[in-house]
């Protein structure tokens, strides 16, 4: 039986990203795609409470049934696998191409990170594929055999229980292949820019710069992009420092 | 000079939780309070583009100050850090005390823990307590003692970049000290609740329950928690899986 991948991202149903994703994906396996109706970018893995959720049929056709929701990433993987996957539980679980970056600390803010750890936390092998350019026609093109060969291994091999990888694609005419590392040390530095409302009450967009903190590194995931390589971070969802366990249980308190 | 606590949570800056953890913080340094004008349970890390943020003044009195924001857990702390602290820089950033069991997994959905996150990534000392219980009339009494503790540990000794501390209290009216412990492994299992829609589009509430998949365990916060005792699980930005780098090289991606 061919395998089935239940397939979301956090740009929304329509995005490049995702369609580029079905495509590479349809010769593989079955698809089930479940993913927001509208662009859900920075909702990390956050669900919702408050309203309740639709899950709409887009289309259906052999090897490709499409469901959207208003619903977060997290929300569609919930639904999927609570309302849409009663005879057949996905072999894999997928998100992307995600429009951006989601190494170094991305992972925590990104939708389409949100929805590969949810996956990841139902006991699903996930994986998140990103590429380093925001624009609506970035160039998939290079990095598709790669994507191939990243899920085809994931299949043949599985993943450890709460693991999930998170794959990076640098924005390169030529990719010079993969490199499974850490994930790098970074911040953002936040710029609020101002804006008028109309009762005087200033109001703030949201704007910010990557910064990061270890330029010098060669092991990490903005490392591996700076120099034309596809990122593999094996990523958990425990995130104890069992190190420093220790180290407060001397604190006493 | 008395320390500077940026506080925030994710129940919203009327909930009884941050109201109790406002009072106790009072005595050992000078308050700056930031938090969502409403509810935003369950919103992770996530944070706004699509609509401009507020930042409104809610009272000012010596040693406290308090602003809300329209945005999300994460919101507040960017908004706290870039537009009202260019004087004095929070010495802790101390989110809670939520409505809610926040341990094993939670800690990836919680907004007061996204909170805390967010102040871990920018680089500052950052705390989360929860309580086991989501009433409104919680019973935070017993733990305000070892509250305190805690946040007077942190000041004196500090914690290394990139981990901060997620501090669970148990729902029980004597508490038996403070563990050390790691995350537990759990997981939700989902129910959805039909609900009808005007125009016949079927939509859904979603609901769960939490489900511990190491009952036997006697070393994380879920065992912990029904110990009686409060736990404190050093948490990780940096959530790689270094143990499996070298096996995923062997895959020869």
């Amino acid at each position: 039986m061919r395998p089935l991948f239940l397939i979301s991202n956090d740009d929304g149903i329509l995005a490049p990203g995702i369609r580029c994703l079905i495509e590479v994906l349809r010769p593989l396996g079955d698809l089930l795609v479940m993913a927001p109706e509208t662009e859900r970018s920075g909702m990390s893995t956050a669900f919702t409470l408050k309203e309740p959720l639709s899950c709409k049929l887009v289309s259906k056709e052999e090897g490709l049934v499409q469901y959207s929701s208003n619903g977060t990433p997290v929300d569609c993987i919930k639904l999927a696998l609570n309302l849409l996957t009663d005879e057949r539980k996905p072999d894999l679980i997928i998100a992307g191409i995600n429009h951006g970056f989601n190494g170094s600390i991305a992972i925590h803010y990104s939708g389409t990170m949100g929805a590969v750890l949810e996956g990841c936390m139902a006991g699903f092998a996930s994986i998140g594929f990103s590429i380093d350019d925001h624009k609506a026609e970035a160039n998939f093109e290079p990095a598709l055999p790669h994507i191939r060969n990243i899920v085809q291994a994931v299949l043949d091999k599985g993943l450890p229980y709460g693991v999930c990888l998170n794959v990076n694609i640098p924005n390169h005419g030529q990719i010079k292949g993969t490199k499974i590392c850490r994930q790098g040390k970074g911040r953002w530095v936040e710029e609020f820019i101002p804006c008028s409302h109309p009762n005087n009450a200033k109001r703030y967009w949201l704007t910010g710069k990557f910064l990061n903190l270890e330029e010098e590194a060669e092991d990490n995931d903005l490392s591996a992009m700076r120099q034309g390589y596809i990122s593999v971070v094996p990523s958990n969802i425990d995130v104890t420092n069992h190190s420093l366990i220790s180290q407060l249980q001397a604190w006493n308190l």
